[in-house]
C-alpha cells in the first residue's frame, strides 16, 4: 500500500499500476475517521475492481464558519492501518494547500438540489462537496466511486454532477451500516457522551415509525412526518433540524409517499448534529 | 473522419482509436463558423498529436438574453468540409438536449476572474463556458487542449478551471490570427456590414497605438486607456465597451505597465460586438 500525498505522484503511480492493462480503479473519498460504513465501502471496491484508491481528506471548503472543522477526528494512524488491513492499494492524504492553492477560484453547484434539506441548513457545504469530489475525480481517475447511503443527498448530489458533467466514473452507493440498536455509524458518533449516545437512536426509531406506518397503509407524508417529530420531541436532549419525504431524483417534498421516496431528517443530540435516512421500498 | 453526435459513441470511438497504444489525444472545442485561427488551432493539435478531436456546438449556456444565440453563424457543412481537409479525426456534434438534457442542474463557477472585463458586460458568460468545457473534456479526454489567444479571458478562465480542478489536460493558447489590416479572425466579423467591416480595424489600431506607446517609454495605463479611448471614440461606428490593462494571472487592473500585460478591449462597431487584446513582450 501506498500512502500519496501529491497529486502528481498519485496520478502517475495510478497510471504505472494500470499500465498496459485493462484494469479497472475503485474510489472511495473519506474524510477519514473511518468505521465500518467506510470499510464496507473499500471491501466492495475491492470485490469489483484490480485497484483500490481511498482519500483522506478533512475538506474544509464543505465546512460551514462555526462548524466543526476543527474537533473533526482525525485518527489518522488508525485509519491507514484499517486501509492497509483492507488491501487498499493507493492512499491519497493531501494537505488543504495542495488541494487550494494560492489564487484558487474554482467552484461547482448543484443547483437547487444543493439548497434544500441538509443545504438549507449548511450554506456552501455541497458547493464545497461538489467541488472536492470533482477534483478527487480528476486525479484519481477511477472507474467506480463508492458512495455511502448515510449521506443521502450528497450521494444524489455527486451523482447528479457526475452525470451532467460527463464525469466518466459509476456510482456504486452502499446500504447505512448501523449499530444493534439501529443507530447509523458516523464518524460524528464519536461527539456523543453517554447519554446522548442512548438518545441518538431516536433518529433510526423515528425512520422505523415511519416505515411501519407505511407498511400499515399510511401514505399521507405530512401525517407521518408528524408522527416522527412527536416521537422524536419527547426525547429532551433531541432538537428537530428538518424532517423531509422527498423523491430521489429533485428532493421535491411529496404530499403522499410512494415507491422509493426518502424520508430524511437530521437532528441535534445535544451539541451534535446527526443526520439518518431511509428509502421506501415497494409499495 | 468520423461526425458523432452522441457523447457515449464518441467515448467508445475515442477509446477504440487509442486502445493499447500511447496515442495522445488533441481537442479543439469550438462553435463552428470556423475561420483560419479555428484552422491553426486544429493544425497544432494534428502536429502535436496522433489524434485530433473537434467539437462544434454552439452552447446556449453562454449567451445571455438578447445576445446573439439565435443569430450565431451556423455553416455546418464547410465547417465538416474544413475539418476534414485538416485531417481531423473526429467531430463532436451534439445537440442541447444531449448536452443539457432535463433536470440538468450543474455549473462551474470560475470566481472572481468571470466578473470582469467581459464577464462585467456579459453575467453568465463564462460559467457557461467553463460548464461546457468541463463537460467536453470529460468526453474527450484530451492530452492537449487548444484555445485561441483572441478570447484571451476566456483562456485564462479555463486555464483557471482546468488547475483548479485538476483536470488532467495541457493547454495550449495560439496566437490571435489577423487579416491583413489588423482585424482580428472572428466568427462574429460576418455580422459586420462593408462600412462596419472598415471601422472594425479600429480595435487592432488602438492596440497598435498602445504597443507603440509602451515602446516609446510610457508605463502608465490609465494615459494609455485614455491614448486607445480617443482613437476610437474618432470613429462614429465605434462604442467602447470597455479597455483594461491587466495581469494575466488575476485580471487584476494595473497602474503601470508591465511585461507579459494584457491589454484587452471590446468595442461595438454598430451592433457587433467585437474583442481583441495583446500581451506586451519584454519590455
Amino acid at each position: 500500500m501506498q500512502v500519496i500525498r501529491d497529486p502528481q505522484k498519485l496520478i502517475l503511480a495510478l497510471k504505472k499500476s494500470k499500465a498496459g492493462k485493462n484494469k479497472t480503479i475503485g474510489f472511495v473519498p473519506t474524510m477519514g475517521a473511518m468505521h465500518t460504513g467506510h470499510l464496507n465501502l473499500i471491501k466492495q471496491a475491492a470485490k469489483d475492481n484490480h485497484i483500490v484508491a481511498v482519500s483522506i481528506f478533512v475538506n474544509p471548503q464543505q465546512f460551514g464558519p462555526g462548524e466543526d472543522l476543527k474537533f473533526y477526528p482525525r485518527p489518522l494512524k488508525k485509519d491507514i492501518q484499517l486501509c492497509r488491513k483492507q488491501g487498499v492499494d493507493f492512499i491519497f492524504l493531501p494537505d488543504n494547500k495542495i488541494m487550494y492553492p494560492d489564487g484558487y477560484s474554482t467552484f461547482i453547484n448543484v443547483g437547487r438540489l444543493s439548497h434544500l434539506l441538509c443545504g438549507a441548513k449548511r450554506p456552501g457545504h455541497f458547493r464545497g462537496v461538489a467541488t472536492v469530489v470533482a477534483k478527487l475525480l480528476n486525479i484519481v481517475k477511477p472507474d467506480n466511486l463508492y458512495l455511502g447511503q448515510k449521506d443521502a443527498q450528497q450521494a444524489i448530489i455527486i451523482s447528479r454532477m457526475i452525470k451532467d458533467l460527463n464525469f466518466p466514473v459509476k456510482v456504486n452507493v452502499l446500504p447505512i451500516v448501523r449499530f444493534k440498536d439501529g443507530l447509523a455509524l458516523s464518524s460524528r458518533n464519536t461527539y456523543l457522551n453517554k447519554n446522548e449516545r442512548t438518545s441518538a437512536v431516536v433518529l433510526f426509531k423515528a425512520l422505523r415509525l415511519a416505515e411501519i406506518l407505511v407498511s400499515n397503509g399510511q401514505r399521507n407524508a405530512n401525517r407521518i412526518i408528524s408522527r416522527m417529530s412527536q416521537l422524536i420531541e419527547k426525547n429532551k436532549k433531541a432538537k428537530i433540524d428538518y424532517i423531509a419525504i422527498v423523491n430521489q431524483e429533485q428532493l421535491k417534498e411529496m404530499k403522499k409517499v410512494k415507491t422509493g421516496s426518502l424520508i430524511a431528517l437530521a437532528v441535534k443530540i445535544g451539541k451534535t448534529r446527526l443526520i439518518d435516512n431511509t428509502i421506501i421500498g415497494c409499495i
